[in-house]
């Protein structure tokens, strides 16, 4: 379906590439022939020959930039250093990482097997609270040693195989979030988001944007409000970034102004993603995300979460279990210039506290949005519901 | 009462200058031989000669530096750049600018009262929110009439008197709020702040830090978490380099934090400054206020304003009536270097919102703290009261 007042990427949904996932060209270049993810640029792909491109997330909005790794350990070092972020995005990635990893190992089954423990045990430990890390290595891992008895050149394409799979599923669980997810939001919202689920985010298409996306592609007038995200302005560099070429009508607020805006009946609903959604439905995501819950709590405005599968850990309890990542004060004490260099904004010997996530107890989250169908009212049994589901 | 833990300002309570105010001196140089502000380091003072001197709070932390003024318009222009910032602040600030426009009108009675209206215009029309602004102009008005008649260098230091007056009531003020509302803050407190109300903001003290300093002087033991306050950081860049002089612990977090920190239980109270305080107790204040007080509320935190009476304008029925200033675009669109370059945060194309201020209404007020009293529970009669009240 598309949308007349709209060019960019939700005006074209007629082709569908070999994996499957409907490809939607904006008219950049990728340096991938035929990028998994679908649009015109993609947060991780595979490169014929099994290099790994990541697109650097952290020189956005202003310089488009891929960077290729050949290493497993690069990968882990370009997920830690935020390169690439976003939950389901750095499962990909790391899947992408085990295949390079695989590259590296032309020894037997036995060596093969060592070396690919040795890259997932890097991967796993690049960082802690998304757990679609841990699934995708969990999945590569089996497949593996499923493989390690083929050659080389056999096994290391069957690696990239389970990957691109991995990645494609990831897509295709994006899309069907937004299929689901649309019809919760109504024709004229008004949709406040925070940090970034969108196809940066993710394989391609996004989860609290593929929700956004596939609104506007039925035709929905739809607005969005992007809170900036501190300290790394996922809101205001990489959601922006996205819908402004998608032509979907964003404005960024800084992330103190949200509750202003409600308060002037200027939002809808909320939607945002998820780094780990726990057994009871209490969800890690990005900081500030429990914040709004409270506010859209306090407005009577709808909170929503949209993620795939990967990110639910039915292994974790409750939110209180979930590792919540302090990532480095420089982060916030300092402004990254993008020569290297800094500008301080703390003075010297004054301590900066700098959790990267916080957790949103399940009664403040509406309802999650994931492939398998819509857990509503957010709990333990609509999740285990959800689980005898087949995903996509 | 010194506080045994601490050197620096809140140690040192000795000294009271020819204006009544105690002086804190930490060693550090001010260009004023003897500043009303009471400490080191002061946003305005009028120099010998009726200079206008004002700190330069764009350049804090790093950099320390002191701008000199010789005209009214000066002054408003730099009221509008947030060189001086601060509802007490851009008061003084003010009143100092009405001495530098005396200065230039050196005709009769009437080309005299003409040059004030001019002056009085030019910077009541700086900003919009803060009412102190219109307050000091209107006494200095007032002051003008009263002193038209005298020849030139009468009439010229009785301004100056006159805004001297203005600038020492104002610490006064804040001392009294400081001793007044130390009584709320109990000893092991965790105390949340945003922007900054201190001495910066004010004629010196502060009023939220005001409270903060007092409840250590008093000897509690008291914790400071700073919201970096988004976009102009005053929270990051003022509230932590005041602090951190008096050697008050202090840390800094991103305006989305405030929620995750109130679930951990790590904060006591919350205190926040004020620009402008409706006849009903409804509060104007920097932009992400309103969201910690509907914080505060759901995790039952008490929400206190600290304000001088300056800021109460009876006159404004609501906080619906306040003018809620929209800045620029590009403070929250890009990011200023110190050598005036800018880096870009937000796509090109994409909208930015950026009021600077937002309302809080008064049920979510614990109480307003004001040199007068403590209004509790924040109400049109509980102002009412005080406004039967002497002042300091």
């Amino acid at each position: 379906m598309t949308d007349g007042k709209s060019s960019g990427q939700s005006g074209r949904r007629d082709e569908v590439n070999r994996f499957g996932v409907p490809t939607l060209r904006t008219g950049q270049a990728h340096p991938h022939p035929e990028p998994i993810g679908g649009a015109a640029y993609s947060a991780a792909e595979l490169m014929p020959g099994y290099r790994v491109v990541l697109l650097d997330q952290r020189k956005l909005p202003t310089v488009e930039r891929y960077e290729y790794y050949g290493r497993a350990d690069e990968v882990a070092q370009a997920i830690r250093d935020m390169v690439v972020r976003g939950a389901p995005a750095i499962g990909i990635a790391a899947a992408y990482g085990m295949v390079a990893g695989a590259l590296h190992a032309r020894g037997d089954a036995a060596s093969f097997l060592e070396a690919m423990k040795v890259a997932d045990a890097t991967l796993r430990a690049s960082r802690p609270t998304a757990v679609n890390l841990a699934w995708a290595l969990d999945r590569m891992s089996k497949a593996a040693i499923e493989h390690a008895s083929l050659d080389f050149a056999a096994r290391t394409e069957a690696m990239a195989r389970a990957a691109r799979a991995l990645h494609k599923d990831e897509v295709l669980a994006c899309r069907k979030i937004g299929e689901l997810g649309a019809a919760l939001v109504p024709d004229g919202a008004t949709v406040l988001t925070h940090c970034n689920a969108g196809a940066l985010a993710t394989g391609g298409y996004g989860t609290a944007l593929g929700v956004i996306r596939a609104a506007k592609e039925a035709g929905k007038d739809i607005r969005v409000i992007a809170c900036e995200t501190r300290p790394y302005l996922q809101g205001a560099r990489l959601t922006a970034w996205e819908l402004a070429k998608d032509r979907i009508h964003v404005e960024v607020i800084a992330d103190s102004m949200a509750a202003h805006f409600m308060a002037k009946k200027a939002v809808s609903l909320a939607i945002v993603g998820a780094d780990r959604v726990a057994r009871t439905g209490d969800v890690a995501n990005k900081v500030g995300t429990y914040a709004l819950a409270c506010l859209a709590a306090a407005h009577a405005i709808p909170f929503y979460v949209a993620a795939p599968w990967s990110t639910v850990d039915l292994a974790c309890a409750t939110g209180a279990d979930i590792p919540i990542e302090e990532r480095r004060q420089e982060e916030l004490s300092h402004f990254v210039l993008p020569d290297g260099g800094s500008v301080q904004l703390v003075p010297d010997g004054v301590a900066v506290k700098n959790p990267s996530f916080d957790v949103t107890p399940a009664n403040l989250v509406t309802a999650i949005v994931t492939e398998r169908g819509v857990a509503s009212p957010t709990s333990a049994a609509s999740l285990a519901r959800l689980a005898e589901t087949p995903g996509v």
